[in-house]
């Protein structure tokens, strides 16, 4: 059965890495001490070493041993034989292509629907969903495709904010853009606020967290999701 | 020899449509009454009519005639006939893959260079640069190339946004998500921020409006360019 933790970001403001989510992580990850870690959407453009290094301070606190997928000669075999897996934020783009670089993205998605843990922050949470289309970050490489696991039968907006109604800049707001993109798409898609979660236990997806989700449907006025409340979309 | 104006938005805060803009505008287009607009970027998915109505009202102030590009039977011949062509903002992915779809991204890019005039806000400014990978759109549809016009020995950044201090959502700035592109593209960017707008006369660029623009160049820290500056950049 597919368990998956779903976080619209690593660190919320005014804490450290991983912090708010970490007693949660003890228990998601108890069966196991190592995790495999995909470092490659480096944010920031971050080696793959010094992004491996935070994560291991981060799950180092819960006693869990951390190995980037990126000292593996062949990182097909490291998704193969993971238990577990944590996939960083950054560059959604990047990550993409590098997945699909390594022949590792269908790899990936049969490996958490055969029961591998798997948790993602940010870009490492929009790439569960069908596609990358509700990303918010910088295409900075053309990646082979935007199709991604599609592990939950949605799209993710990591990072989801709200309106600034006091702002003077013209730029789209978030929910601006996601509009856009249900003129030509047809997936619901989950504004995840910083702190929430999704949390996936085969076909129940529930939001946790302190706050409430915004969700975005083609044709409707997008809604708030309370946070405990069950996803109502799916299963496939 | 080419002549661009490459706005970084069509509106600024608390101004109608291109109204701070127009007086130059007016200047600009002076050999010509008639405008060709390509809406294909679609702002908030609305219509390719509604969108060149949009542009008719602005330009109908300075006494232009605006003709969508999408009235034409073939894009093709409505870029060769053209003298003046506005490109207006949106979605810079959706903009793209139609500009290919139809086959006219290497037909306006000889076009313009052989001297009709172009002037392009936001989406329509980005798509001047060598590729539109340093657009804040998001991804709503796949596009065959990043590759655009390549009118501009550098990329475009628009609507460029100073990082907010008192923020607390942990969203890359704008900045970070230049700085991830510099990991990976060589070319400058030039953050053009909200009422500033670029003027290409053959190899010269000028920065216009009251404000500088925010100059990134891989490896170097960014830097502010005054206004009224030449553009350091090019030719190519």
């Amino acid at each position: 059965m597919k368990k998956l933790i779903i976080a619209s970001t690593s660190t919320v403001h005014g804490s450290t890495y991983l912090s708010y989510i970490l007693p949660r992580l003890q228990e998601f990850f108890a069966t196991t001490d190592e995790i495999l870690f995909i470092p490659y959407a480096r944010p920031g453009g971050i080696t793959h070493d010094e992004y491996t290094e935070v994560a291991r301070k981060g799950f180092g606190k819960i006693g869990k041993r951390i190995r980037g997928i990126h000292t593996f000669e062949d990182p097909k075999e490291a998704i193969r034989r993971a238990e577990a897996v944590f996939t960083g934020g950054g560059n959604t783009f990047l990550l993409v292509t590098q997945l699909y670089k390594n022949g590792i993205m269908e790899l990936l998605r049969q490996a958490v629907l055969d029961g591998t843990l798997y948790f993602g922050t940010s870009a490492g949470a929009n790439i569960t969903g069908l596609t990358m289309q509700t990303t918010n970050d910088m295409p900075i490489v053309y990646p082979p495709s935007f199709k991604t696991l599609g592990l939950v039968p949605f799209n993710i907006n990591p990072h989801y904010l709200d309106p600034d109604t006091g702002s003077r800049h013209m730029g789209e707001t978030r929910e601006t853009r996601i509009k856009e993109f249900h003129r030509i798409n047809t997936q619901p898609v989950i504004g995840l606020r910083e702190g929430s979660w999704l949390e996936v236990s085969g076909d129940d997806i529930i939001l946790k967290g302190e706050l409430s989700a915004r969700i975005f449907e083609q044709g409707k006025e997008a809604y708030e999701l309370e946070n405990n409340s069950k996803i109502p979309f799916g299963p496939f």
